[in-house]
């Protein structure tokens, strides 16, 4: 008996995907570079189960039905397009290859338009959930060739997590759509994260709360408006001790680990013109935190204040949980921003409350807030900005006044808050009517000519002053600052 | 007579960098593929100096002494290798080609190699100034073909401007270096820019200030430690009247362009894993000036305080100077930690100090505070940070609570600080011996198993914890987030 699909590359998210789809009657073909780990597979959790373990890229092919369905779980760059290459002269019309890592969106649109001129099929599907995700169902997001779609449909959505019986698996869009859309969920993960993590060290540093009490509060939270996995691990990860019996959590080392997708985030809101503020800060956030040793010597060497709380303990946790909130809202405002700008310029039909509902489930920054994503998209399709939303408009203004408070301890107290700052600095800017750029214009046209346009003349008509009486009346058209 | 240097290109910036060069009592030729253009200048600021205009590359080429040097004074990008292929049949050997445009450094990289693959030298030189610093000496960055520096030199560092009879043009480095650090230069600006923007709205909408008002602050701090054009021509705008006699200021719409080498800083920055958040603000800042049309939408909807200041003003301004100056401190730390760790990166050799030294003249950011950095440099050549530096130490340390101020107030008056807020996150981030990513990599852990340090074990050795109790016990290998 052929196998439904087959997998190429068996790492801790390959292994757990194999064995979500077998255990939803799917049979499996698996190949792995290394047959040393592909015999260790085959001989434990694949035992007994329909999972055939294929020593050759010839013998996987072999034993597919057709159309081929053949997932790569190989590491993002060359590595899949080395497999792509060994692939290819082996495949037949209408098979179906399916990149399941972090690949970079342009790579995947590129690989698209490769396969389908050769009579191949592409999808690149991002998968989130982690290794338990994997397993158990992670939130799926695949774009690409959607002549492939009716085919590894009822395999994704047997896998996905599922929300009030809703799979979490919906075709995303065009060429790189789906990994693009990963990529913005990793980058709202980085935001997700830090900001709990300022949240937790504004709480162990100013208020001098033991992991046990913080644990209670995030038991708290994960009971409220902010319940989401990782509320809920965060709880979960307060209350684990060592072998001694104090908190673990004490024990691991202060330096952030990051493998690119955050970044490239940042660098897309660049290109389309997004102020991705707080994802960005949670980036640098990580590369501070990665200069451990040099923070060391700084923090013997600069001075700050010295953390001192004398205000109402119960209020101010209050007042922790709202400037989370805030600055949520204000995060994933900013990336839906970066989606519908990048929709707009990538000419891609992206479809923003079926990708709130995808990340329900499964992924890692679900929560009953993506929930409150969807509805504002029900109300309104074509909502320009989150904010705008009523529902928004209200949170934010019920929330807005606590994240103030804690900037202001925070920042008075020395203990670093840059994606809360960040938050905030957005909220205040994009509902600012004037803000200081008419200045930034003013010194632009002084020193390059730059010109400028008039608050009492028509949008689009441009001046020029010559501030100083010395120079040329020449207009740049050239020279870039 | 044939001339010392050809260039092509005249725009503001191409045609006042020809009459400084004339003015230092070099032959210039001139050519621009507009022949009307050509005409014009050649009629008006051109006449009767020794410019020739050229009415073809031909022409040009016939009219220039050996070994030629061309600068081309055309936009960045494709411009500049199109007039590299006109160039290239018709140059000789040793031949030398100058690109004065913002070029992104890695083309720059690209085109000295095929230059010097084909027996011509390449020099791409960072130009800073504007249009002013053009006629009248702007800050040069060249490097490139080290050896076209003999031939250049003699017209680069008469053309700069000088400090203390130095000339601020010297040898920057290899391939793209001179490019590179050109862009540093601009990132920096835009931080600069950025601050004093933040500043300024902080006068006019908390403490009530009119341009007249703010005009004299900036001519105290013209005088200060303060002292840079970008202050000096600040108060110089604070002081232009329109033809009604009111501030100009006020009539210029807060719709902020830009060009691209604040963004390219910026992913030089994620590249090379820099922590560069307040030039990243910045720029983020102008495309959220951009969104003009959006921002008078939510500036009706979105709920914020009315600003309300009662403290001591003169108090208050004293700490917008502080924190001013606390802010500046921070973001050319960042700059530098960009070029230092670009440096090892690509394995150029720049002179840190070197480059403080050029930067003290001619170009936007000039100013005292440059002499401050080639000090620091002087003092200890291999600094690591120079937040280190005695005189770093000391100057953040009586400025930092200023800062501190400032953004309280602005936070809690709902004024966005975007750069402000953004320093100070760095600083007090970059002092903390223990940042919350001891959380970061437990969720990492929990959810992707990407293993952690511990504080009480050696660096690099690596633990996962079955959080959970479920999931399998394998590290990811392969996984990201």
């Amino acid at each position: 008996m052929k196998s439904h699909i087959g997998l190429i590359g068996i790492g801790v998210m390959g292994e757990n995907l194999v064995l979500n789809m077998e255990s939803k009657g799917f049979r499996v073909s698996v190949f792995d570079q290394s047959g040393a780990r592909l015999d260790q597979f085959g001989s434990t959790r694949a035992a007994g189960k329909r999972i055939q373990c294929c020593h050759s890229v010839q013998a996987l092919i072999d034993s597919l039905a057709l159309p081929r369905k053949i997932m790569l779980m190989v590491p993002a760059g060359q590595a899949v397009d080395d497999v792509i290459a060994l692939l290819l002269p082996l495949l037949e019309n209408g098979d179906i290859v399916i990149d399941g890592g972090n690949s970079h969106f342009p790579d995947t649109s590129r690989r698209v338009q490769m396969l389908e001129d050769r009579g191949l099929l592409y999808v690149g599907v991002g998968v989130s959930g982690g290794e338990e995700g994997a397993l158990l169902g992670p939130s799926l997001m695949p774009g690409g060739s959607a002549a492939a779609w009716d085919s590894v449909k009822p395999i994704f959505q047997a896998i996905a997590a599922k929300v009030d019986g809703v799979a979490c698996c919906e075709w995303i869009g065009e060429e790189g759509a789906g990994h693009f859309v990963k990529m913005v969920h990793n980058g709202i993960e980085y935001g997700d994260m830090q900001l709990i993590c300022e949240v937790y060290d504004v709480m162990r540093k100013l208020l001098g709360m033991t992991a046990a009490e913080m644990h209670e509060v995030f038991k708290v939270w994960s009971e409220s408006e902010l319940k989401s996995y990782l509320i809920e691990i965060t709880r979960d990860i307060l209350a684990v001790r060592d072998e001694d019996g104090l908190p673990l959590l004490d024990r691991i080392l202060d330096k952030a680990g990051q493998k690119g997708t955050g970044k490239w985030a940042v660098t897309t809101a660049l290109d389309v013109a997004v102020p991705l503020t707080l994802i960005t800060e949670s980036v640098f956030a990580r590369v501070l935190s990665a200069m451990k040793d040099e923070r060391l010597v700084a923090s013997a060497l600069l001075p700050g204040p010295v953390p001192e709380f004398s205000a109402d303990r119960r209020a101010f946790i209050d007042a922790l949980g709202k400037a989370l909130y805030a600055a949520k809202l204000i995060s994933y405002t900013q990336g839906y921003q970066l989606m519908q700008a990048a929709g707009k310029a990538f000419s891609w039909n992206l479809n923003y409350g079926g990708i709130a509902s995808i990340w329900r489930g499964g992924c890692i920054i679900r929560s009953v807030f993506l929930g409150r994503i969807q509805a504002a998209f029900a109300r309104k399709p074509d909502l320009d900005n989150l904010l705008l939303d009523p529902f928004f408009r209200e949170s934010i203004g019920s929330t807005q006044q606590g994240l103030r408070h804690v900037l202001t301890q925070a920042i008075g107290n020395g203990i670093p808050v840059p994606a809360l700052s960040s938050a905030l600095a957005y909220y205040d800017g994009y509902r600012c009517a004037n803000l200081p750029a008419n200045l930034l214009q003013a010194q632009r046209d002084f020193f390059g000519a730059h010109q400028y346009e008039r608050t009492d003349k028509a949008r689009g008509t441009y001046f020029h002053t010559n501030w100083t009486g010395r120079g040329g009346d020449t207009a740049s058209s050239l020279y870039s600052v």
